[in-house]
């Protein structure tokens, strides 16, 4: 759930002069996305949505979402897409703030992930990576390998209060990735947040992704594993392996994985559940006051950091060459 | 805003089985209402509002609540509708919640009300009060004057940490308000929250009006003391009497208020201001840990309620026979 920035009807109604979408009918802020504001939109000319970026974002990053997001939609990724003012420009100013309309997308997202759904993404976030090689712009991953320990020293010597002895854990294993990390691994444009929050479907079909606000470049198959993470574990945090089958098949469809690509994947899923753990630990720790976000339990992703390190193939994910 | 409880997609499913209204398209968190979980659900016959009681409304007053929606709605008043089931009734369970559709409307709620915005209020307002006479539902108002000492007694001594001498303040003003309260004006159907928040306008008009869940019966001229109290302050807390001349012209001129009534305005528009002061003073002195909603400053209305303890007729409000 996402800050709400208030927005006057004398200033939605001026910022929608600069656009050919007719008159206001409503807005209604929408509980969706954490970093930004957004709204549901809608005008003579139908729904929208429009998004308000927020002091997490960086203004200077706009481009680059904005970008991708008509560059991913011309390519026939299912995304929401940036709607053009008259000037041609899709960034404009609202309430203080960079804003933009934003095309809206139908469906819903699943909380409770069936393999089917999980061999969708995996085809959906193949066709993205294969749609953006041709992007122009690039973005540095800001929460890669070497930013984990500077994030981890934000938190410090306060992470035993999460779990006594997770400190140690964290720092054993940012020993071993900083060595095994594989960075000649095919590179593109990741999503790196492809959580079931982010994916729409509708009637059991893939209706599209959305937020791109973390997108960057990096290794395509860390994206993959950040989705194993995210999609193919159980509320209990036990590993389901049909899930990860299914989603490894859905993208190897579209793109198919390299024997590296496959051998680091064990590596690549520990970094990944060691990214989100660090963030979610950090925020765990630092709750602003007046916070309107409840964080996020750092608890899951040591779990599934554990089983990552039990893993010692790509096989015991149930992948095969 | 308010707490989303989250739904499945099996749980929304099976859900609209009971309804005539397609299949779901989409189903977004909206940040509207506080007492209760809103959604904008779209389904093939097109957009609605998915309400999700929560807690603190009385499952007992929904045919109330829900009821008298239809009726206004029946009787030309512009307000959401219940949309029944295929059994003919509107309230169903969802997530464990009671639940109902909604239609949807509409509009855009104003932050700065102009005179002319206060008027068309005042017509809605008294439309209201004139289309519920013949409502055949009853609810008791729970924050009446009765009910305001019980109410003052749980904020108790810790009263003056929101401003020194605020008790004796209060307490003098309930013994007055106790004395004077005219009990014999006309009653009948008042919705008791019409805030700008709950009045959607569309291009200037009034569009419609929303959240009913404060309604119950009481003296229809304190529904219109409740109005002066929301929309004829300025943001410094002056009052403007232009905003409130205009508000009872419009409402006069659909239903006309007695000698009685004028007279009892300054009385009841210092009651409506204490029984807002009220609970947001226990709001804002009881804020639960983990609470979503930022509770609203109760200094406004002591300002408000020092202005109509500092008015001695009608006149003062720029209101004449």
């Amino acid at each position: 759930m996402a800050v709400y920035t208030e927005i006057s009807e004398s200033q939605i109604n001026g910022f929608l002069e600069q656009y050919d979408i007719g008159e206001l009918h409503a807005l209604k802020g929408i509980a969706e996305g954490v970093e930004n504001s957004n709204y549901l939109l809608t005008t003579d000319a139908g729904p929208y949505i429009l998004t308000l970026y927020e002091k997490r974002v960086n203004e200077a990053d706009l481009p680059f979402f904005l970008g991708l997001m008509e560059h991913l939609a011309d390519n026939g990724v299912n995304c929401p897409q940036p709607v053009a003012m008259t000037n041609g420009e899709y960034l404009s100013r609202l309430a203080d703030r960079p804003a933009a309309i934003i095309s809206y997308l139908d469906g819903f997202s699943v909380r409770r992930p069936k393999p089917s759904h999980c061999k969708q993404v995996g085809a959906a976030l193949a066709r993205m990576h294969m749609a953006s090689t041709r992007f122009p712009l690039s973005r540095k991953n800001a929460l890669t390998v070497d930013d984990w320990r500077p994030l981890f020293e934000m938190s410090g010597s306060r992470t035993d209060e999460v779990s006594p002895g997770l400190a140690k854990m964290i720092s054993t294993e940012l020993d071993f990735l900083e060595k095994q990390w594989p960075h000649t691994l095919p590179r593109g444009v990741i999503h790196a947040d492809l959580f079931p929050d982010n994916v729409f479907f509708l009637k059991g079909e893939l209706s599209g992704i959305i937020d791109f606000y973390f997108g960057c470049n990096d290794l395509l198959a860390y994206d993959l594993a950040i989705c194993i993470n995210a999609w193919c574990f159980e509320p209990d945090h036990s590993f389901n392996v049909t899930k990860a089958k299914a989603l490894v098949k859905g993208y190897r469809q579209v793109r198919d994985l390299s024997a590296e690509e496959l051998e680091s994947l064990p590596v690549l899923c520990r970094g990944s559940a060691l990214r989100f753990l660090l963030t979610r630990l950090y925020d765990w720790l630092n709750v602003p006051p007046g916070a309107l976000v409840v964080p996020k339990d750092p608890s899951e992703y040591i779990a599934k950091l554990k089983f990552h390190q039990s893993v010692g193939s790509p096989e015991e994910y149930g992948i095969h060459d």
